[in-house]
């Protein structure tokens, strides 16, 4: 059976990771999501198991020690991780999974998952940055600079990635989200 | 200004690229469609520069001469080409083009557009076969052989195509070859 593929949404905070996944995973249910591992307690609502996998500490270091995650990472003194398990037998009953994390945890992930398909969310400002930068003269140099320097940072990343989702429109960039998996399965693997 | 993708259908004759490709257009205004130069005389309904540009003999190999043609073949005593201008200058505005080509010229366009993104279009009965052998003993060996030899032939130019889609149902190939224009629109360029 074809291997399916792993889907790596990443991309600063705060530009809509979780909006666009969750639109996306109701309207296409074609494709299963990795859920995370964590340390932190549940919030009212939280089901275990479907929003997390809630773990206690002693759990969380059992599973890093057995390398049962993709990655783990520290994130205000709770533990979040990938557990890997899950990601490997839906990838090997042919289907595809994406995961949701932050740029930081996509760097490690591409460590042990270099054949994964990575995907960079983009905030409407960095597009509009861009646009405004490129029409001389419509901002004072300054706050130019400090702008572009803020976004040359986090877009250093972007070269590492497959595609660019600039998230101006949920609708489009779910739209674009589900193009690339369906693309995905129809690449040519050499 | 980000420079267009230009994008190669390809496939067996017969496979149905013509269809596919009419579909697309008709409901994807996004791309344009890159017309070819032919000498043969134009067919009832057919109109110059929309369907082809006819041309004489001598406009034809004038063009040649000129380095005018991506691509150029004789085909039953007729010549048909891919005129460079109009592909390049939809690219240099920044938008998409398809062009729509037998693998032989796929071959050729390869040569002066390694750039271009190339998809090839699968016959039904090719996984169908591909099914069928997966199953053994369902067909005698002979005829097995003869149809696994011919499709090896064609299959054989797949490795140099970045997409594969299977026309078994002309919807979702087209809906295929739309998430591949969208796709690529997003993918990072390295």
């Amino acid at each position: 059976m074809k291997r399916g593929n792993l889907f790596v949404l990443s991309g600063p905070s705060g530009v809509g990771k979780g909006t666009v996944l969750k639109r996306l995973l109701k309207e296409y249910d074609d494709i299963e999501y990795s859920i995370s591992a964590t340390t932190r307690p549940s919030r009212r609502g939280e089901i275990n198991g479907k929003d997390y996998f809630f773990l206690s500490v002693e759990e969380f270091f059992q599973m890093v020690d057995n390398n049962q995650f993709i990655e783990w990472a520290e994130v205000h003194g709770n533990f979040y991780g990938t557990p890997r398990e899950y990601v490997e037998k839906t990838l090997q009953e042919g289907k595809d999974i994406i995961l949701e994390i932050d740029i930081q945890g996509a760097r490690k992930v591409r460590e042990s998952c270099p054949d994964a398909i990575y995907v960079f969310l983009l905030p409407p400002s960095f597009s509009e940055l861009e646009k405004r930068l490129n029409k001389r003269g419509t901002e004072d140099e300054k706050s130019k600079e400090i702008r572009l320097k803020n976004a040359r940072e986090e877009l250093k990343e972007l070269v590492n990635y497959d595609y660019q989702i600039v998230n101006d429109n949920l609708e489009e960039a779910v739209e674009k989200l589900k193009a690339i998996i369906v693309a995905e399965r129809c690449r040519v693997r050499k």
